[in-house]
């Protein structure tokens, strides 16, 4: 018996033959979308054995639902560009996306060590007088200069994210020389102040990548990004480090453990 | 003195005239996209008085830069729905844009009860035998029926997110008759259990909305969705709540606080 017979439609009560069409092709929608959502996990925590998904028939008959609900399910996720259908093989897992913690803070190198190596291209670096928006944030004069710099970061050579990062003077001058290409700032500024990072607010949002921001990640415009800001304060509660962090929404997925009492 | 005469740009060095206009173009996106960033979190947090952004020519001296940056930057902000450009009066704030705590594990209405009244429209509701993918997590037998529920959720009556969840049947079967409409299940999960919740295991990422779910949400068509996956235990450590949510990027960002050390 198919999942729908014994769900309450909510739409469909008492609909007339027009809308009750609309509302199969929408209750076919929520299917493919919510198979989707649990294939989604599968392809994404390597459920996968041999890189392929069970063919269409296993997966219409293990989910119960028809075989085009199956082809709209694997379409959505071709489109987030995490499978590819190939003839003669089915369906592929294509899939780079990484796991992020949510649960510590730390620098991306760290945070992706089991996955490979993180390069940086430099594409600026220098001062600049600190917008108020920036000196309020990290405590410093109006008007202040601060260190600027800005990286696209890569895995293995795919570009990840592209990071713009605001440094105190006193702090960032140390990081002018030093080997951006290699190293996580988080490692620097504690090489620098000889003192452990203490916590850091964060801001996640997806938006949609402007065109600009898109060729840098080498991303589709408008393709979905991840978009992380970050004050990084010492362990004694100064802020030294704030990014604004765009990351590939196809590429990386944070995870982290909530309570529900503090 | 703008502040790219004192930063050192790494793709521009020793760069021959056609080369130096593209690096040109560059770093006008470039200086675009940093000032939208820190302008979106002055939109974002109510830092605009009374609704409206400075005018070009100030935002131009205060950040040091052209104006025609500053309007690629607000460019961006419009694109993302946060402001609007009214003749004669200049570039309001228009977002609707709510936090969510990343720091507690709550339900929307009690995350957002400052923020308003939450309100859910059922979209589907009832039983289905459980996929492998959600009788595994829920730690219930392969094939037992477990209760479906789907709705749209809405804040002061803008859609903000469509979540679907999964529930063990001996405490589903519960909520089927229960005020769905306007009450969190995280509510109704520890009032039918007698015991409160305990901890989630989430992941978070950014995808692009498909036809059907940006047509559920009223959003355009590849909108970036915030989507969340969500398991959550009571406080014995029981999985009782398998959840997908896909929240409006431009309407939700999340914030939490992250420490160094465990």
């Amino acid at each position: 018996m198919p999942p729908t017979d014994r769900i309450r439609d909510h739409a469909g009560q008492g609909a007339p033959t027009v809308a009750a069409q609309r509302t199969r092709r929408r209750l076919r929608a929520d299917r493919a979308r919510q198979l989707a959502d649990l294939l989604r996990r599968q392809v994404l925590t390597g459920g996968c054995p041999d890189g392929t998904l069970p063919h269409e028939s296993a997966l219409a008959a293990e989910f119960r639902v028809s075989r085009n609900t199956v082809r709209q399910a694997l379409d959505l996720l071709r489109a987030e560009g995490l499978v590819e259908r190939l003839p003669g093989v089915g369906t592929v897992v294509v899939a780079e996306k990484y796991p992020h913690g949510l649960d510590r803070l730390m620098g991306l190198a760290e945070t992706l060590h089991e996955h490979g190596h993180v390069t940086n291209e430099v594409r600026t670096v220098g001062l600049i007088p600190g917008p108020a928006l920036v000196t309020e944030r990290l405590r410093v004069p109006p008007g202040a200069d601060v260190v600027c710099i800005e990286r696209l970061r890569r895995l293995n050579g795919l570009p990840l994210s592209l990071d713009l990062t605001y440094i105190p003077l006193d702090i960032g001058t140390a990081l002018l020389g030093a080997d951006l290409e290699n190293t996580d700032v988080f490692r620097l500024l504690e090489a620098v102040t000889g003192r452990a990072l203490g916590h850091a607010e964060i801001t996640l949002e997806a938006v949609s990548a402007d065109a600009h921001s898109a060729a840098v990640l080498q991303a589709p415009r408008g393709a979905a990004v991840l978009m992380l800001e970050r004050l990084t304060h010492l362990c004694d509660g100064r802020p030294v480090d704030l990014e604004f962090i765009r990351f590939r929404g196809d590429r990386i997925a944070m995870s982290g453990r909530l309570h529900r009492s503090l």
